[in-house]
């Protein structure tokens, strides 16, 4: 957000359906929102084949930057095409084990439908050496938290509905937990009948009146014949009533600028 | 893919909206569709922040690859966090200037309207030295190109119809020219009753049948209760009827497979 908000968080996901665009990446923009939600400043979205070298790359990316947590999805299947965990074990340097707690998840699932643990399916089980598997209360693969230095990095699933749900039974109270307290609030606005290369200075201006508070214009309309433009505004503060203050005022400063050029606003 | 399928591409996002979530990044699966369908092998997706120095580390990044496409959305318009010109100038080790092909066209676009040349409209006509314009048929801020040792690098606006335009107008044609013949076929099915955990063998086997075929499964269905798989086969050559041989006869190797296992199964 051009914001120190938080600690940062890298997104990593794992899949050539995305990157041939047969699926658009909603699972990025998911875990983007919560994790903004909850104070983390997204950095990085990285999205890598399901090739070993290039998921292990993107991890050490990760690790290489100021990031303290990366948020992996997807390659945690059954399939020989499932590289994930093998990609984050080549990048922290660590071997992959069977982990037997793992393996007692992935055996409760499919023994209950009486199904047998066949070599695919103790494959879900092997994590890095270290790592905790994370329950997944939707599907079969647990996910992986490893635990490392500064950093804590989780793997979860690619279908959403698992990531999901993990995100929130487990991510989200660790998340939560280790962040420093920080409030987020926001307000938007949209302008009618002023080009967004007019806006430059204004919100330039109103900006520098208030040192915690982000705006983003974004143009809705042509820019040249019937300009609409929203504008987004994001302020950050250990305390939220403060925060909120000081959005206000800037978007009074803003909304008084536009005005001032003839624009028709509406508060969103 | 998996696929020794022509060159490689990289698609870099710049934008805050995307890290926080605030949209999903539908104009980076465009253009991996597209660049799949023109031969090209999209290896990474990078979206990073409005920030000059991460907008340089993703264009580095990608210039330190196998890449032989760069292709950048957002970031190029009047506003003072459009930093994207800049990024690319760092990465590439030139400088800004204005240059004066992409001021006449940005010139054309507010005076047709009885508008000024602003300092932020100037902004849009400054491209790293030796860049060429890119014709914006929609919008205002011209696209740039930067032709640099093995590197076409194409940076263009965020805003879609902007893009797709400019895509389809001047980086198609050029992407086709310079491509090495390469014909790349898809064929899909999909199974009912059989769990993934069970297929990866199969799939395992039916791929080792032709060496230019790539398939992977994705799970539409619960692993446990009522398992749908949907199975995407593609392959690549340099002569399409040999490419539609190959797959068509991995394709019934692989049904049969799964018809032995007792699945239901259907062509899409």
């Amino acid at each position: 957000m051009g914001l120190a908000a938080g600690y940062e968080a890298w997104i990593i996901t794992v899949g050539n359906e995305v990157l041939i665009g047969r699926i658009v990446n909603t699972n990025a923009a998911w875990l983007g929102k919560k994790l903004t939600l909850l104070g983390y400043r997204v950095r990085r979205e990285i999205t890598v084949a399901d090739e070993l070298e290039d998921i292990a790359w993107a991890f050490k990316m990760a690790l290489d930057s100021k990031a303290r947590v990366i948020i992996s999805t997807g390659g945690l299947g059954p399939t020989f095409d499932d590289k994930t965990a093998e990609g984050l074990a080549r990048a922290v340097g660590k071997e992959l084990e069977i982990n037997e707690e793992a393996l007692a998840m992935v055996k409760e699932k499919y023994e209950s439908k009486g199904m047998k643990l066949t070599e695919p399916r103790i494959k879900m089980a092997k994590l890095p050496k270290g790592a905790k598997p994370i329950p997944n209360p939707v599907g079969t693969a647990p996910g992986i938290h490893v635990s490392m230095n500064r950093y804590d990095i989780f793997s979860l699933p690619g279908v959403p509905k698992e990531m999901q749900a993990m995100f929130e039974e487990y991510l989200e109270p660790f998340l939560k937990k280790i962040m420093p307290h920080v409030i987020f609030v926001e307000r938007a606005i949209r302008s009618y009948g002023i080009p967004e290369s007019e806006v430059a200075p204004l919100i330039e201006h109103a900006m520098r009146q208030g040192k915690r508070v982000y705006i983003k214009s974004h143009p809705k309309g042509a820019e040249l014949g019937e300009p609409i433009l929203e504008f987004h505004l994001t302020a950050s503060g250990d305390n939220e009533e403060e925060a909120r203050e000081e959005l206000n005022r800037v978007l009074s400063i803003l909304l008084q600028e536009l005005r001032n050029k003839c624009a028709k606003v509406e508060v969103l």
